[in-house]
């Protein structure tokens, strides 16, 4: 039974999962790029993964940036989504582990990936036949043309991280605290969005003075703010999603956010779950 | 000689002048709304001018909020700038203050101000017959409608709150360090983001993607940021500066810039120092 670990390793989290055959199991911890040097990344893993081995190791994410735990050189569009892994020099010999590489692109504008390129590959395993677009929300939401078993291009907005910084660090965070959504608000806010993008920072700053002069629930708040942002960025990554199938590949909480705003443009989308497509992309590497 | 302290106290900082005739002296503090309760008001404004009274304090800006110092309720536009300042009840019988009211609108769009509006005043008093379009850049930049005399609507833009988040706290810091400047790119974000507002949240990924491909300028990422978010703004802000005379009132660092976009649109503008418009506004009130 072939037996292997998973590891998605990000700028704020690292997630390694034991696969034997049909079974997994799962750990995490918060030991992600961001709060590692070169030299912590591999006791960082050991630390969660030491009782798994010896098994091999395969690993995306931002560990292969060039400031990460070994770098695994971004490889350029057009392309199939997952290249040869690079092998990294660890100081244990019970470990054996390869970082697939990223996905650059200088054309039609710059763009970089290091993650989604292995939910790509996952998407590819499951639907061999896709053609069309793939939606990746997230801190830095992904659009992806998908081609002939290819990524043709990319976009890549900065959307969650928008919402984060303006929701919990400007002055908005005051009328827009909690967990409340208003799926009318959103949609609303969307559309106004697709059509008028430019309103984003006055609209914004609406959601503060309607708080002050008449209460505006927090709620409706988030949903606007969420619904502007997504708006713009679906009037940027028009050329991606338009007359295409589309496949939306996130979380229980982005996932549907997504697909209620393609929804509103006459756009069906499936959804397959982000974690799942990251398993399914390093399990279509050969084995090592 | 008619001898007054005029207070402009914002969210971050407490800035205080001495008038007597045409000589002023100014002192500033720390000591902004954000960091004060109600009952730390009076000491922080004593500790910086105790030694000046007694006489007459004239406060504009956040002070005069609900959670402030005491508030001044919002004046509804369409009206003249200044209305009558409302007296703070305060505990030391040398201090006779008075906090002027801002500014609130419903339509076309909920919007406050608090502190422009005296800088309005100021601008009006310097330009009597000034009817046209203020610009009043910050961290929340304000473009105001004046005619005959009155603040007829305005819009507030969020613009520079989210350069400091996107330069400070995003992915970007890495990309945009430093106090670098490229005015050609200025001008080509601003030009590209006034026709395509809605691509700024990929546009913005894309100068960290270029840093890391081809080792992008910090300065030039910098100055494209801005023409960005400055483009997509004045998109926004069409209906108050098209066909109209405007005037910047604005700091050193920002009325620049907003002249340069503004002159690419054809837009010739005049510039006001902000902090002598303060000064000039609340001069302009009665005498207490």
């Amino acid at each position: 039974m072939k037996r292997w670990i998973a590891v998605d390793w990000g700028t704020t989290a690292l997630r390694a999962t034991l696969v034997e055959g049909e079974a997994t199991q799962t750990r995490e911890s918060g030991a992600g790029m961001n709060s590692l040097g070169r030299e912590g990344f591999e006791p960082a893993l050991l630390a969660l993964v030491e009782d798994w081995l010896p098994a091999p190791v395969r690993v995306c994410g931002m560990a292969g940036a060039r400031q990460g735990w070994h770098e695994a050189p971004y490889r350029s569009v057009p392309c199939t989504p997952l290249g040869d892994p690079v092998r990294v020099p660890a100081s244990d010999p019970r470990l054996h582990a390869t970082i697939v590489p990223g996905l650059s692109q200088r054309a039609p504008h710059p763009d970089v990936m290091r993650g989604e390129e292995t939910q790509i590959a996952g998407v590819l395993a499951t639907l061999p036949d896709f053609d069309g677009c793939l939606c990746l929300p997230g801190t830095h939401t992904k659009w992806v043309h998908v081609s002939a078993g290819e990524v043709i291009s990319f976009l890549t907005c900065m959307t969650g991280e928008l919402f984060a910084l303006l929701s919990e660090r400007s002055v908005l965070r005051h009328s827009l605290a909690g967990d409340g959504w208003d799926d009318a608000a959103f949609a609303e806010a969307a559309a106004e969005a697709l059509s008028r993008p430019e309103r984003l920072a006055a609209r914004a700053f609406g959601l503060r003075a309607a708080d002050l002069l008449h209460g505006q629930d927090a709620g409706t708040a988030r949903a606007t703010l969420s619904g502007l942002l997504v708006g713009a960025e679906m009037a940027a990554a028009r050329p991606w999603w338009l007359g295409r199938d589309v496949v939306i590949t996130g979380s229980d909480r982005t996932a549907p956010i997504y697909e209620a705003a393609l929804a509103a443009e006459g756009i069906t989308t499936r959804i397959l779950p982000a974690g799942a497509m990251t398993l399914a992309g390093l399990a279509s590497l050969e084995a090592p």
